[in-house]
Formats: C-alpha cells, structure tokens, sequence
C-alpha cells in the first residue's frame, strides 16, 4: 500500500555541527534500511527547501506510522503521509 | 531532471457523461504516451480526491510545461510542479 | 486499515427539491451497504455545516478509493481522507 | 453528546527522555480512566504525526472542556473540538 | 450549552430582488421564533461583511444541527459552529 | 458599540505554575472589574482550547485596545477584535 | 471613530460593458456622498489589483455598516473592516 | 522602481477557442509594446501553471496600475503586486 | 508614491520592561522624523492587536525600504507593504 | 533553465552585531560567485521585508539545490524555488 510523504525538517540553527552530522548519518542508515527492505521506494530532496518527498509501501498504516516515527529526527519533523491508489493511467 | 506534481481536477459536475468519458480516454492515451517514453515515471490517484501526484523526468522546465499543458483536462486542472532533486539517502 | 474522512458537499443551491431528494437517498443506501458490510464503521454530521467525518476500515487504499469515489454524490464533494494507527492509551 | 477531538501534540525535542517517557505515561492512563467511564469512545493516532484524533461521548462542552483542560501534556497541546450531531445514514 | 455560530452569507448577486426579500423575511422570522423560546441568544452582524455571528444556547449538538440547517438560506449559508464552556471571569 | 474579541493565549509551558497563578489571578480581577462596569459584556471559554471570545461594549475603538491592552497577560496574547453591528432578527 | 476597510471587487468578467459603467459611476457617487461628508476619509486603489482600501471616520459601527451595505456594488464586493486606535507616534 | 507582478489566469473553460486565440493574441502584443517600450522587463511562465511572473520598471505605482489594469484579460486575472528593492549582492 | 504598510510586532514577552520602554521611545522618535519630514502620513493602531498600519509617500521602492528597515524595532518586526494608485473616487 | 526563488530570512533578533555582519558579508561574497558566473540572473530586496527574490538558470534542479543549501544563512532561511518556463509573449 503506497504513501507520499512529504517532510519537513527543522534542525535549530545552532545545533552543534557534529550532533547533525551524526544524525543525519544515523537517519540515512536508518531510511537505507527500509529502502534495500523494499517498504521505503523512494526518497528526493525538494530542491532548495530543508524538506523530502518519499513513496513508502507499507502493509498498513501501523506500519507507515512505526517506520515514521522511528526515524532518528522524527523531534524535529514535520511529516504529512496521503494515502496513493492506482491510477488507470499507470502501465503496471 | 525531476519533478514532483500534484494534479486536481474540477470537471463541472453536470458536465455531460460521454464528454467525460471522451475527456477520461484521450487523458489516458496521453499521459501514456509520455510513460512509454520514459518522461512520465509515475502517476498515482490520492485516494478519496479528485487528485493524483506525478514524478516526471524531463530535460527543461519548459518541455515540463509543455506536456503538462497538452493535457487535455488542461483547462480543468489546477498543477503544481515542485523540482526535486537526489537525496544522500537515496540507494541509486 | 482505518482512515478518517472528512466530506464537504457543495450541492448547488438551486438544484431542484427532487433532484437532493433522490440523490440523497442513494446515497445513505449506498453508505448503509458498506456499513453492513462492516467496512464503513461511523458517520457523524458535523453541527452546523454541510460536512460529515466517518471512519471507514478498509482492506487497502485502493479499497478505500473504490468506496468514496463511488458515492452518488461524488461529483459535488470535497474529501480528504487521513490513515489512522493505532493509539497506545486505546483500550482494545 | 459527541465531538471529534484532534489534538497535535509539541513536546520540546530536547526535552529530557525521562520526562517525556512520565508525561506520556500519565497521559495514557489519564485517557483510560474515561475510556473506561465511558466518556472517551476512540482514540487514533494520525499515521506519521505528532497528533491524534478522538471520539467523546460527553453531557456538555463543560464537561468536553474539563477533560481536556486536565491532560498532563495539555500546555503543550493544541486542541480542536468538533461538535458532531447524528447522520442519516448511521445504521444505530 | 453555548455555541458561537458564525455564518456567511452567499446568495447569488443577480438573485431576483424580490426573491432575497422574501428569503430575509423567512430568515427573520424563523430566527426570532427560536430567540423567543430562549435557544437563539444574540445575533449580530460583522460589520461591513455578509456575515453574523450568534450564540446560541441548545441541548444537544443534535438540536443545534437541527436549528441551523433548518434555516430558510441554508443552502446558502456557510456556517462554523465553536463549542463554548464558562469561564473564570464571568460574574454569573 | 459592540465587538466580538478572540483571544488566544500561548503562555510557555514551562512558566513556573505560581507565575501561571499570579497571571490569573489578576486576568480574572482585571476583566471583572469591566464586567463590572458593564463594558465587558460576555466571556467564554473556547472548549478545549486555549482560547477564550468576548463581547465588549464600548465607546469608541480607542476604549477597546486601552481595555485590552492593559490585560495583565497582553504580552502572551493574540487578539483579533471584530466590530459588530446591529442584526434586524435581533428582537430589542 | 477610524477603520481601515478593504474591499474587493468580484464583478463577472462578462457583465456587459453598459453596466459595468453605470454601477461604477454610482459607486463613485455614492462614495463622493461621505467623502463631502466627512465621513470617508481616504480611499486608494491597491496598485494591479481589483481592490481598494479605505479610511472611514464613522460614528458608530452601526453607521459604518450602513454606509458599507449602502455601496452600489454591494453584492459582488468582499469587504473587510479593522477597528483603528491612536498610536503613541501620531504627531496630531 | 521595480515590481514583481505574478498573474493567475482563470479563463473559463467553456470559453470558445476562438474567442481564447483572439485575447492571447491581443495580450501578447499589449505586453510586448511596454516590453519595446523598457517598461516591462521580464515575462516568465510558472512551469505547469495557468500563471506568469513578471518584472516591470515604472515610473509610479499609478503607472503600475495603468499597465497592468490594460490587459486585455484583466477581467480574468488575478494580480498580486510586490515591491521591489535594490539588493547588497547584486552586481551592478 | 503611496504605500499601506502594516507592522506586526513580536517583541518577547520576557523582554525587560526598560528595554521595551527605550526601543519604544526610539521607535516614536524615528517615526516622528519622517512624519514631520512628510514622508510617513500616517500611524494607526490596529485595536487590540500588537499591530499597526500606516500610509507612507515616498520617492521611490528604495526610500521605502531604506526607512523600514531602519525602524529600530526592525529584528522583532514583520512587515507588508502594499503599493496604493490613484482612485477615481477621490476628491483631491 | 530559470527559477524563481523567494527567500525569507529569520535571523534570531538576539544575534550578536558582529555575526549578523559577518553572515552578510559572507552571503553577499557567495552569491556575487554565482552572479559573476552567470547562474545567478537577479536578486531584489521585498521592499519593507526581510526577504528578496532571485531568479537563477541552472543546469539542473539538483545544481539548484547544490547552490541555495550552501548558502551560508542556510539553517535560518526558508526557501521556495518555482520552475519558470518561456513565455510566448518575451521578446527574446
């Protein structure tokens, strides 16, 4: 079952470089984990904005809520999840 | 180069069912074609709107606006193209 | 899958007595048949205004886009549907 | 008499984890007390957000606005009351 | 029980003015039937704009409903109605 | 001459409770003593929130944002006030 | 008393050209009425937009509504009035 | 003095093609003469919108008005105005 | 050239009552200035709220920019400034 | 390829004189950079805001991205970048 999520970060300005070093390291192992798991397919920067678009597929919406908040910034996100249904367009 | 768009659409409500099925078809044909050919990643309804997001991969903002534009549904839709770009997270 | 879903309807004020008459009652046909089928669980008015909020439980989002957009009145509504997880203080 | 509930929930990200963890434990069980009196009838967490909808079944906006008021978390909560009143569709 | 209704006013401007005359005397009347058996306790209007505000005092949420939609511009009417609780400053 | 007046109060969540207390204290003496002097006419709580509306009554705008801006807890405060004019369902 | 009143201006783009004419010459009239008055004290067009801002200098809100709901242009205008006090810098 | 100007389209969709070519024909040529004539430095379409940015370099914001109150589709615009100033970085 | 300015102001409410006090009394000094130079028509308080409007007439987008930002409250400031035309109603 | 982006600055008020001057100066130095080589096409002040707009030609959206987030007030803007295509009405 698919999800965009779109996420907003908001680090405070003067956090001390190597806290957000470590956990943005920390939040791509943790998103990369997901990704080779097949739940999280994709993930891009909206260009310009301290925010990310990502397509999730998650077997429910426990699921999509325990993945989300785990992330290692989840205090500082603002995350907005819509619910995706198949297009008649779509080729698949 | 990508780009994340959301779609709504308003067709007037008592607008007449042949001309939406007509608008529906010829929609469909169209954004196919652009699926075919690799500039048109991704189309999913928002489940419960009158909505879909897109991803697609086009070479220049303008050819983004002309494929958008040639949407049948054009006069209807109300878009909002937002440029995406690659994510550290991202496995590719 | 729970969702929250929150419909506006906006039947033109001047559509005949008739008209709302026979479409509202296909309509609470058609929601009375997913409410037996023990997908659609609650439906509330919200005072005052021309919007209700239900909650459906539903097998995917795909389900859940299949119920709404085939309400009869579903050219005249606005609905933004949000997932619902489960809640740690809830008792079942 | 029924209100859906939303509430977004702001805790500080610094904040220390024991205090969070104690918050969160008097918050739920100050929850099921009226859970279980009947007066708190659901309660959901919204899929990756730091908020939650609910149902309250109460004899007054009083009433609605002492239960609320006396959250443990409630000086960082911002909370929205809708008053909800009976759908002719509603099988009961 | 308190509630503060606003309600915004949106008949067509090329209404026939005869039309609107006899919508207002209608408005007038069912209003003041419900001031007169205490439910309907003040009304306003917002100066300047097609809106009023009211407060009004009912049993239920399924009477204020009952109240409110039964209004002769009700198809016209956008209405939001707020759930009030006493306060510690009135004197009453 | 009457105005509808929202105030909104964020007072930060950490102030220690005796301030809290004192600030009360002396909102509630503040806004009786207009009460009193039959300029404040109405004061409700807004269930759930942090929030409360009033009607005032005074002689002129000046008079409006002298009685308000002297609250004991203006600096914590948003205020919206709403000039109110007389409504001909009214039945005085 | 002053308030600052925005009023925009929604006409039908294909309102025939005779009309448009004729209710912009009596709204300027109209208004030309207080202005001689004393009672509309300024009005600007809002540079490329179809809207205004005015300065009223009115005796009550009762008679600002009634000069506001007196505009020819009445219906197809969305008008917003903000109560104004003195300020400390004012040299006068 | 320099203005951003963004401009939405909102041209019915049931207007006849015809009639759609004659006005863009028409508005084209209106922007290109202040565009000849150094006024109207730059047009820009908003990628995927029925929407342009635009910075013009006039004398006053009467002229400003003058301009931009001439389209040819102004009746369907909807035009936000933004003042513009000279900024520390820029070159020249 | 005429331009509505309106100023919210956000000073903390934990900043010492001196200090208010001496960026008030420079706030009123530098507004004077440019009142009496007849740069800056007028200063009105938007009642009850931390707010004010005012009219300037000023040489060009630059003069307007050089004399807001120089206000000494400008860090805790958020300002708009709305480029006003010619009206027709107007006397002068 | 063009954008237009809007930047909104927030610096904390409390920063000290000499941060300020030296963020500003580095910003100034860093986008001067980007202007003499040719993708930083403007830059303008919003008259009376802390805020200006660019508008950058970039080979890509993820060269867009590269560019702002590198900005050296980067953690204390808030950044909106939006896609520009050829308008039919430019003269080049």
């Amino acid at each position: 079952m698919l999800f965009l999520v779109r996420i907003d970060i908001a680090l405070p300005p003067d956090m001390p470089a190597e806290e957000v070093a470590d956990l943005r390291a920390r939040e791509i192992a943790y998103e990369r984990q997901f990704m080779a798991g097949g739940e999280w397919l994709h993930i891009w920067r909206i260009a310009g904005e301290k925010a990310n678009v990502s397509v999730l597929d998650v077997a429910s919406n426990d699921r999509l809520h325990e993945i989300l908040s785990g992330l290692p910034m989840f205090p500082w996100l603002d995350i907005q999840a819509t619910p995706l249904a198949k297009h008649p367009s779509a080729l698949d």
